[in-house]
């Protein structure tokens, strides 16, 4: 298998980034019409960390590796790792060497469809990772396969240069074209998050404050004491 | 899609809660003779804790969390919050809003065959969930269903005020009629398995202990030495 | 169905054990040449424990634990127990009474492709397991099954004896007849990824490290600038 | 595990399973106000088969057939056998000598929430059968259950006597006391839908026979043409 | 939720359709370099059909199939209809009125990652469909999505006028600008296999015909005489 | 990856395979005291056919049939084909080009824990095969592995040389040391049931027949009448 390794691709600035940096992957998702999630199968390896980075993408056959090192070269400060493979695969193209190397230039953490291993360690060293499957499975570097072009996971297509934001609920991706407005987007949902928290803590109700009593009559809902 | 919220079900006792609450879900699972489990795909998205409560059920569309609004105006201190779809779902119809509204009224958590959101901020405010998955994916509020019909989750029938134990080993229902009698089945195998746990830590075997060696007789199970 | 309990298997020597503990899963798993892993299905119940010890084998009917007590008594000082069932199940065949007469026996931990519960009280007492699922099903004790058979968990063959090797990455066997020379190459590979670790900290790339840009080259792998 | 085998219980009359056995499943699920589906687990062993019948219910310990046995002498010309088990299993529960003697007692089918084996010869004796697995495992005949309890199967609960029917697209459950009612309505609903039908034949689209061009407004899905 | 009809997107031509008609899903796919797959989740209803046709795509959320009648709209002679939900769902979204409404407007088949319903009756009518699952299930019409916007399923993208081709093998999609080429490489590889199937029809080796022997020779897989 | 390729096993003669294949897989399955099956996971492609041969294993890398290649040299006449691969793969590792080679040299047929491809032409051409998915998916030639090893697929170990029996409720193996024995189990085993089909034709019940009513009782299952 033959591929190609695009360099240089356009990336979300630092700015941008930092902008979506603070939000939680349910308030982003949300902020953009409800898309964008790299669905409930990419789980993380640690618990509390939430991370945004550029996507430098990778797409790798199964139960091969080679690829991952050629996206080392292009990994600058500030990127996280998305790898994705040509056919399913629970096996551990990711480990601990890969993460000293990503360190060193400053990545962010990894995503990837496919197997992690070295867990223990990746834990101790603070370099967070998204994985579908935990694995020890070695693997070999002999086929081809591609650095920073679209790719898809979980329904989501991912361009390199677009935001990757994860955390313990998941993974989205922010293209880069939307970054900025997804930003401005989150924090306005926040500020009426806030709102309707304060007032669910003093007792008021979804069913009142967002309308809905309405909605159940309308669809026919009805009310009934039991038993009767 | 239409349906019906009963109001005013009668729930069991807080005494009776209480008697079955510091039993693990394994006891009382084997003092009701090894029935009333939700299966193993329902797990916890803390660890180390151990809850009590009576069931509010809610039917809600897959995609849909309506009736979840609906529920928490039905929902009491001491209650327990469990929710099935009209199709397996796994979108996080639930998330720290909602937590922050039932946590007012004194609910002790979450059991959802379908996706949660916002676990980061669960934990950290101490409200407990139990689900099939984690999921950042959002919701509408389109279409109707049901609050506090029963409701049937991994092969057991759950109705509104059932007692409902949930621990790191999952989720059992306990039907309010026999809240009373699995208390007093669960003390009595707590006794009897502290008795086991003691034989054992002196280094008797089950096998002696059961009258095991005379079911693998009659069994045919033979001993061979290795080699022989 | 009858069975077999083969007595007094050879095993690896504790000297042998002794020097593969000190690897981790993933490094045993490549110095057999990429081969042993059980898979990711048998996954750890507790976080950062790594275990070594000889196995002692069962394969028992679903929804039944007959056979694990008749194990209990095959069980020394040093062993790991490694449990099948003849068709898949979750059930929670082994608790924490079982965990406390095999810790007398100074048994170092649990491997069931099947269920196991009291996960709570397993953490507490520092008894470690690696299991398919978490469930608080019960068994009954019926059905007669084996001990000290080989058994096959996710393709791999498990004879008694054989060395197990457990952390947060899976879980792998090796043969008995080759653990003197695994512990060996593993040693010998934990030194080369010393090595390529300090390299990978000074910022060398795997590309060049492991001569990949020829690889990639013979494949046909082109690098191209973005837009071009 | 002792149990309980309930005889004689009331069931829907000839007449009324007749009156629901010309209708597809999906038109009396959709006749019950969507609701009675046992999922899409479970699958017919044959194509082109609609059944319906009385269901005579089966709680059956994984691995083990001892249950159905019992519930051979329960079953009557008309009846349905419905059978699950306490916790999932994927043995082959059943097998061409039970067809046997169930057809000669006149029962129509099979539902299982497990295996079921001889496909071959249950084919070629037209005894049609849903199952969630094929699998040539046998079983033991070692621990109780119950017969003709109520069970649950993919969230629907299932009484005997109740009106079982299936086909190619699954099966569904229609209570007792519904069966009547249910024909009525799928009596109603298919002459809706024949005169849809009529009228997509003409060329009608469903946007305005059912009057969603409103509906996608009132959302605010806009028309765009490409590229503008 | 909004959304988006796109109309008027261009197409593969029905020469550039036709000449990929005739191949098999596994001879395109590797005739883009292996690429196009949309996994192995999707499958058949039926047996030994062939179809080929442009890409009328949807969005759908779960249990909603609101936009399926709006994409009826936007469906013409030749094409193929393509539909996926916004978070998985195995609801029965699409069934016989649909098909019929499709039929009649020259549509060539079904892919739908989700569920299919009336499955005996599409049989009949000779409308072929792929579908992630069977099942009666139900849906409503009460939120929105889109109509021609890129989607993703199994990690391939499809976009509006894209080639699909399906068969028992699964289902691949062709870009609509690789269409010509990838037809051309399609009837290039044809020619090889041909050749092929002789000379193995001969007797010839895969080892000899494609040079293998010398891989095995430089990967170091040896030969050795059984009990050697 | 290196590997070995192993020349001239022992083999189960044709007069063993012989005796074996007039009878079911479910059949052998029990003569061999229930044992010997690879699990629900593999299915057949085709209905209604039962083939017996003798096993030629292979290992493969995931996504990589060169070791199919190497095995079709290994294969003679009456053998089956048996692969598995390092780690989980539903690539199709093999298509109707293999199955020309190997039919021309006799071989019976194939059995896959991965994915097949073509299987439209392998139905026409009469070459049966089980596999864990059906796949387009094409793979390289790149990887090493072995030929005649032992394997294990669905907790069961394959040697070379066994015989390998499948039919549509799935597939069995049977050790070559054991091939008589278990056809000369299997013929009392028919024997047996053309007893119990007939009895039971008759009307007698399983309850009486294998004296199931005392299982019952001893178990404590008692009778209730409805209601009562």
């Amino acid at each position: 298998m033959s591929g190609v390794i695009v360099t240089g691709p356009p990336k979300a600035s630092a700015q941008e980034v930092q902008a979506l940096a603070g939000y939680g992957v349910a308030t982003v998702h949300e902020a953009m019409g409800r898309t964008g999630l790299l669905g409930t199968g990419i789980r993380p390896v640690q618990q509390g960390v939430r991370v945004a980075g550029t996507a430098v993408t990778v797409l790798s056959w199964p139960g091969d590796n080679l690829m991952i090192h050629a996206a080392v070269e292009q990994c600058a400060d500030g990127d996280l790792l998305v790898v994705t493979t040509t056919s399913p695969s629970t096996d551990g193209l990711f480990g601990e060497l890969f993460a000293t190397a990503l360190q060193r230039r400053g990545v962010r953490g990894l995503v990837i469809d496919a197997g992690v291993r070295d867990t223990q360690e990746l834990r101790a060293m603070d370099f967070p990772a998204w994985s579908r499957a935990v694995s020890a499975q070695g693997t070999v570097k002999a086929t081809g396969g591609s650095v920073n072009i679209p790719i898809a996971i979980g329904g989501q297509v991912i361009h390199p240069g677009d935001v990757i934001l994860a955390d313990d609920d998941g993974v989205v991706v922010v293209p880069r074209a939307d970054a900025r407005r997804t930003a401005e987007a989150a924090e306005a949902r926040e500020h009426k998050e806030a709102a309707s928290r304060a007032a669910f803590q003093e007792g008021e109700l979804g069913l009142d404050r967002y309308g809905l009593r309405e909605t159940l009559e309308r669809l026919g809902v009805r009310y009934q004491a039991y038993g009767a």
